[in-house]
């Protein structure tokens, strides 16, 4: 089983290192959008509207960082789905891990 | 008891007439607001207070905008306090409607 998998505390500190920048670089990219987005803002369903996108993304992001063992890979691969992450930031990972978060990426 | 007044039809369209006029001013001022403290969004946790904020703002509209007989003073005072209308807009209401709004703007 992918939950199983068990990480040592040196891949921990690479995969913490990787998770912290994905976090700088999502959380970065979403100030300038909100900005950008909000000085389009015009009428009241914007104002909505800008309401709803932040709502959701707070619990996407929330929800998505989880940096407990047993969802490492599903995070690592979610976040190379959306872009944060390149496969090739992952490389000081063990060769089973890699080949597993490759795997889902492409589920 | 104030829940008790009754609203003629004439009266009902004078306060819709209002209310209208009060909503579009609220929320008109929400837009430029919004716009506002977004153009000055730096970092993740003006993301979120911004998010908060909304989330209050559109609870408190959502709510007070109600059009009920049993609430109309109350919303109306409130409205008055909050300065979206303004005492003398409300004259073509009963004396008595006018009177107990504006002992409820005291309170």
């Amino acid at each position: 089983m992918v939950s199983n998998i068990e990480w040592t505390t040196k891949e921990r500190e690479v995969a913490q290192e990787i998770f912290d920048r994905a976090y700088e670089r999502e959380t970065g990219a979403l100030v300038e959008e909100i900005r950008d987005k909000a000085s389009l803002i015009a009428k009241l369903e914007d104002v909505w509207q800008l309401h709803d996108y932040l709502s959701a993304k707070r619990h996407n992001i929330d929800g998505k960082y989880d940096f407990r063992d047993a969802y490492l890979v599903f995070v690592f691969s979610q976040l190379v789905k959306e872009g944060w992450v390149e496969l090739n930031e992952l490389e000081d990972l063990s060769q089973d891990k890699l080949k597993k978060i490759s795997a889902l990426t492409r589920m």
